[in-house]
């Protein structure tokens, strides 16, 4: 089942049994999976439904819903400095595969990018492919970027925390391993060079807590994949 | 201290207190660095030596051994089947970033690309500017690439792991927990579309132990970064 193509869709799509699909994802179907009418495929709407379906002409007959179990039982954001370059389009492919529910990219002291509507365009667009190949049943949520210090002030998490490269914070697994109850996580992860002093410590006064993620120097880009790592693998269902 | 430049040394290089530096080095300290006589930097010989040095010349004059505490007290292999494309390179980076001792690359039934010397020394640079970078004393060693089954058979590690993306496995983290006392840890990672059946039985045959990384599908390049940050949080020390 898993293993059948997987298309997202908007609630508008569906009309009692049937979906009514646009032409992007008819051609989709038709030229680039090759689908023929019988052929099923997942329809999933990005907020934690899938329902098989069945290709019908230029619609889908819905067979059934399907149960999904891929999500973790926590919410977690990513807020991160924008990084130089394209390494931002990697880090949403990577914590989406890994779990992430939203992401928040935040212009800090050293990072002042102010990213075109179309990089949010294109971030969203990798989201939504990162979750339906990863066979997730939700899209993770990309924000609008603004400054670290509204991010930080508008943050309601009850379980927020603050990577630091050097300095001598807990590590951040056992910092999480004492949050087993937590519904709700917010990780913070610096630009490259860091985060400024004053950057933390406005942080660390709106209740962030400063961890490690161990003593070896990780690029800005890695950095986001350790935490959200280690962050899934503390909440994940057992098999 | 460990906000100074570091390169990479032969240990022939040095001859008593004098370090010889090639002509590849001086242009980098003396054009790209713009370091002065005088300055100090750092030299590592990628086997677990830091000498802080002063540039003088065309050497550098040893000025004491350092200490360093960067490296994980458990030696990390990564076997990993080859990827397509260049995502080898951002695996290289990241897991050395992350610790790792060594990396085998294999060639497994659904990755048979034999790659060029030249990429193997194109690896090999990766892994030391990675080393340079995040700080560490031991540059990983990246060995040639062998088949699967080869690399199976001289596997003499104590604690090996095979990663599957599909089936009811235990998640490394879990496994990873109860193995604290290992000094030698090997783990398999299969590539896109996953390990044969009959890789995953020939590696189970042999001692390796079946894990998950959890139930959301990553991608080849994706999951070895995720089982080394597991694996080196696991046995962190302290700060």
């Amino acid at each position: 089942m898993s293993q059948l193509q997987r298309i997202t869709i908007n609630p508008q799509q569906l009309q009692e049994n049937q979906l009514l699909l646009t032409p992007q994802q008819q051609h989709y179907l038709l030229r680039v999976l090759r689908l023929r009418d019988g052929d099923q495929f997942i329809a999933m709407n990005g907020m934690g439904k899938w329902w098989l379906t069945k290709l019908q002409g230029t619609r889908g007959e819905i067979l059934e819903i399907l149960e999904v179990k891929t999500e973790l039982p926590v919410s977690i954001t990513l807020m991160m400095a924008l990084p130089k370059g394209n390494g931002f389009d990697e880090v949403i492919r990577c914590c989406t595969e890994l779990g992430v529910t939203s992401i928040a990219p935040v212009l800090s002291d050293r990072s002042l990018l102010n990213p075109s509507s179309q990089k949010l365009e294109r971030w969203r667009r990798i989201a939504s492919e990162s979750a339906e190949q990863s066979e997730r049943a939700v899209i993770p949520t990309i924000l609008e970027p603004v400054a670290f210090k509204t991010a930080i002030n508008e943050n309601t998490a009850s379980h927020s925390y603050i990577c630091e490269a050097r300095g001598d914070y807990p590590h951040l697994k056992q910092v999480i391993n004492n949050a087993n109850t937590a519904s709700e996580i917010i990780i913070a992860i610096g630009p490259e060079g860091g985060w400024t002093d004053q950057e933390l410590e406005i942080a660390v006064k709106s209740g962030f807590v400063a961890i490690s993620l161990g003593c070896r120097i990780l690029r800005a880009v890695t950095a986001p994949i350790v935490a959200i790592s280690l962050i899934a693998a503390n909440f994940e269902l057992s098999p």
